[in-house]
């Protein structure tokens, strides 16, 4: 099909370099940003089996993930609208047959997939509380993608540890301010953090994003905390390590 | 006090370059290494009152604190050779009337200090967990310093949150692959982890420690992730801030 075919009114097309990949994207409604590309770059892929990608949005962690192994994903975003871009991304790159995209609530997750059968869930959640303090004054696809509205830790926890397999993996993307809470929701699920990366926007700033692979029903020894990912130079290019990533081999 | 009358067999004196603070050092029995330089680098110090050093060694970190406050500082060792060392080292300094040594179990802190008036207390504790696995042939003092003996992280925290003032701060440096316990451990005594920082040999290699301040009875909104603190340029040269640190003014 002709790509032009597949853009509805306000959209376009980018490629992520370093991959042949394309992504319908929109920024009225939602653009895939770095973190889901440091979260399709960051677990220890299954070569084959089942992912799951929860707050899928309109795709990207999926799309980018399928250049990595060989296991069928499937993406679960609960705004129709997201959901209809990634399916609409799935088809400009040709992977009917690796991935599908599912538009419904996680809370749903057991009436897509019975029993506990998923090698990986990736995750790249909203990351603010909704408190007193909250700014809702976004429009709404932003505010669901960006605050614990539709969803939250504990639910995305409490659905990893339903369908994953015994030893089967959790990866997240998130912020450090909700390291604390991270961690404890993980261990009461049962989902053992196993390794932890910090970003650092750049070598001398305070961390603004993380990266966590937990393992269900897994001991907690072994944690371990990555090397750190600069995104920076002092100079503002990118550094080596984020060059591979955005426009390596 | 000539400094050689000081000394006792088997002993020399250390400086650290960015002070004049001189330690006595035996290699038989406790050096201090790059962690006490570094725990002692990391809070924010209260400017008068009082700190307190938990496992204070050879009082490496009371001494290099007392650079940077007008506090009294208290360094609590539980091994006689090494108290002994720290109260020499405290007299080579001229340090007397801001520093004292006591050797005892952190067990009985409430015989020494009445109440909870302690603004700051400084730790750089045991490491390792002792279980089936641990090598526990090293020289008596090397394992009571590195391995949870004569205590541990609850029994730390539990002091610490008994002679601390509200909204007093415990500073520790520790071990990454401990964290989850350190977090928990902190939180089930009411000290609420704010500042987190993680030290890495080398930019390409994982977290080899970690700083952390946690606030007796503060809530946990706010938490951050300071800088990555790197040591070791790839040259294995020292980092412009591990410079600053060591040689610094």
């Amino acid at each position: 099909m002709e790509e032009e075919q597949l853009l509805k009114s306000g959209e376009r097309i980018n490629q992520l370099f370093s991959t042949d990949i394309k992504i319908i994207q929109n920024r009225e409604v939602f653009s895939y940003s770095v973190d889901s590309v440091l979260l399709s770059r960051f677990p220890r892929f299954p070569k084959k089996g089942l992912i799951v990608d929860f707050c899928a949005g309109n795709g990207a962690v999926g799309l980018f993930a399928s250049t990595r192994t060989q296991a069928q994903i499937l993406a679960v975003e609960i705004q129709e609208r997201l959901a209809d871009m990634a399916e609409r991304s799935v088809r400009l790159n040709g992977l009917e047959e690796q991935m599908q995209v599912i538009c419904d609530d996680l809370k749903n997750m057991p009436a897509h997939i019975q029993g506990s059968k998923v090698d990986m869930i990736l995750c790249n959640p909203p990351y603010f509380k909704v408190d007193p303090h909250s700014n809702l004054n976004e429009s709404e696809h932003y505010l669901l993608a960006r605050h614990e509205i539709t969803t939250n830790l504990q639910e995305i926890c409490r659905s990893a540890q339903s369908i994953l397999k015994s030893n089967g993996r959790l990866a997240m993307v998130h912020r450090p301010d909700r390291l604390l809470d991270i961690l404890d929701t993980l261990q009461r699920h049962n989902l053992a953090p196993k390794r932890l990366q910090f970003v650092y926007p750049k070598k001398e700033k305070e961390a603004n994003m993380l990266l966590i692979e937990a393992i269900k029903d897994g001991s907690t020894s072994g944690f371990k905390v990555l090397p750190p990912l600069i995104v920076h130079n002092d100079d503002g290019s990118y550094t080596p390590e984020l060059e591979e990533i955005y426009y390596g081999s």
